[in-house]
């Protein structure tokens, strides 16, 4: 599976659209809401220098939908605010939106008149210029020294491939029988492939984005991540493919899926720890973490508030399923085909139900906020 | 209408598609291609100084399919060419793909991956990046001293706006009686609404990409154009729009069309004459006029010689047609609906047909190189 061609949120804005279902995204840009903040003020008040005239940002991942402009907006106000206080003007702003060529760029792109009207007549403001840029942040997509602040939310917890070896028709593609991710019956093997695929694709991802920043630039990462520092432990993502795995292979005893396909799928994910991030960043070498944490959501928070009467009538774990699918499916469907995945959602969703109604399942999210060697 | 909501190329890879129907557009991109050479050439090695180590490239008006990426890569083979000769390395490369909101930027950026891998095989060249930038480009779409060459091939001859007054439910809309354009029997009201509204936006234009171009950096512009002074002249576009409006009229007789619906469409386009183009931009006073010429393309140029099994079968008049279909249908179909397209260009088709049949067919495209002045 090339990652790069395959991974794409769910277009459109029907009921497993993403740009219905991305509220948990939206949750976790709110809760990073002052480390940006910080991170900003940084920026535009670094070490006494003047401000800068023109300011460089680029959202990684930006997808399509309501979050892609929260981000922009949020960064747009913080900047408006910080000018205000300081009696300077809007400075001008060179905002580039990332994402995979994959990515509904003609959504993003048809939203911008009405933003740009918005931000004109909040803020007065008419020198901000948004750019799209597609391809993988794990290479080169910036000029050199062109960015001052980097963001990037629920997206680095995809790695560029999936790990070397585990790929479909590799040696050790079938070693993680009956499993999609990382999981208490993995073999080393198995977890090893992983651990270095995340530690190689985070490296690339800072060797790619250091000569883009600007020294003294910051960058502000958010990923699905987990608190423990081994991965085969309950926690984090793990009973999110735990259960879809689950759903799968009540789908081959009903003969809708081949066993071998769910032991030959591995996915191109991986939520690390603080330490693996420390040790990524030390290695690469041209950036200091300024801070690293890890909060928790819970996996009812995903449910909007704002349902259609159709999600009235369903579950929690049914629209929690709904939420996950709108982020999985291109993946998950480019492997198993596009004929089971209403089946497998709908099976997946009650067994989200089970589990919430037995534990306390949360999201565990990892933000991490870098500066850019001077 | 709206011209930015409205106005795109037919999308997709069907028949009527401009991505199958833009040999035309192609053609009068080969056609300026010394002019082309000449002026980056001239950003290249400017009265001695340095050559820029990054270049800022834009093409306005970028449309997606095969044509997007041929501006592109001439202008990347000029630069290689360039610093190959003079013994430097390949510059940076800044490109932004400008076009409407509207444009279908998700096949431009999908056909990305393999354009760079083709540009690092050809060239070795890892520095070039390429950026989609949705809007008008009369108004402002790039930061301040950004640009070194901004070219635009075919996509000047729209106006932001259908002429002031003549726009539907306007006192004036419906006085061009059974025509779309400027024709002979125009009053001298809607000739002077065209005629103004081309040096209206045309200042606009200038005005929008003044501040963004460096010193010394070159715009290539090539649009509809004419060579007689007086616009109701047949001339250049002029039987295009007296075509379509005859193939209209036919569909009024077989009560398909409401004969006030012609009345009331004034198309949002001008082809102006090298006259007015100087004058617009010595009254701007940024820019001077490096070359400014005209040149004829005949009808039958736009007919592809790599014809499908349908297309061979029809005439050079419906082929004619389809390729105009391909570039006014969104704008057509906005006005008068989807319905009647089908019969509307088979019609034009028969039209095109007998009008070649009589006549030497021409588009007359007029080519303006400008300098920013230092």
């Amino acid at each position: 599976m090339e990652v790069m061609q395959v991974l794409h949120m769910n277009n459109g804005e029907g009921e497993t659209s993403y740009a219905k279902n991305s509220n948990i995204q939206r949750k976790i840009i709110s809760a990073t809401n002052s480390t940006l903040k910080d991170a900003i003020l940084n920026i535009m008040c670094n070490n006494n220098k003047n401000m800068p005239e023109s300011i460089g940002i680029a959202d990684l991942g930006c997808s399509s939908g309501p979050n892609t402009f929260i981000v922009v907006s949020e960064i747009i106000d913080i900047i408006d605010e910080t000018s205000r206080n300081s009696g300077t003007s809007f400075p001008e702003l060179k905002i580039s939106l990332n994402d995979l060529p994959g990515n509904d760029f003609n959504d993003v792109f048809r939203s911008l008149p009405s933003f740009f009207d918005k931000v004109k007549e909040e803020k007065g403001a008419e020198n901000c210029y948004i750019v799209g840029v597609p391809g993988s942040f794990y290479g080169r997509l910036f000029p050199q020294k062109s960015m001052h602040f980097v963001h990037s939310s629920s997206s680095l917890h995809w790695l560029s491939q999936v790990p070397l070896g585990l790929g479909t028709n590799n040696a050790m593609s079938s070693l993680n029988k009956g499993k999609l991710y990382i999981s208490h019956t993995s073999p080393s093997d198995v977890i090893n492939a992983y651990v270095s695929q995340f530690q190689n694709d985070f490296s690339t991802f800072l060797r790619s984005r250091s000569p883009e920043i600007v020294p003294g630039g910051r960058m502000l990462l958010s990923l699905m991540g987990r608190s423990s520092i081994d991965p085969t432990i309950e926690d984090g993502c793990y009973y999110q493919w735990e259960l879809l795995a689950n759903a799968l292979s009540s789908l081959v005893s009903k003969g809708l899926v081949e066993k071998e396909k769910i032991d030959s799928f591995n996915a191109p994910y991986y939520a690390p720890c603080p330490e693996e991030v420390k040790i990524a960043v030390a290695n690469e070498g041209s950036f200091i973490i300024d801070r690293i944490e890890t909060f928790e959501i819970e996996w009812e928070a995903s449910v909007s508030s704002n349902l259609s009467n159709e999600k009235i009538l369903s579950s929690t774990g049914q629209q929690v399923a709904t939420t996950i699918r709108a982020v999985v499916e291109s993946m998950v469907e480019n492997h198993f085909g596009n004929e089971i995945m209403n089946d497998l959602f709908s099976i997946y969703g009650d067994l989200v139900d089970d589990y919430i109604y037995k534990k306390r399942a949360v999201y565990v999210n990892l933000v991490v906020s870098l500066k850019r060697k001077e």
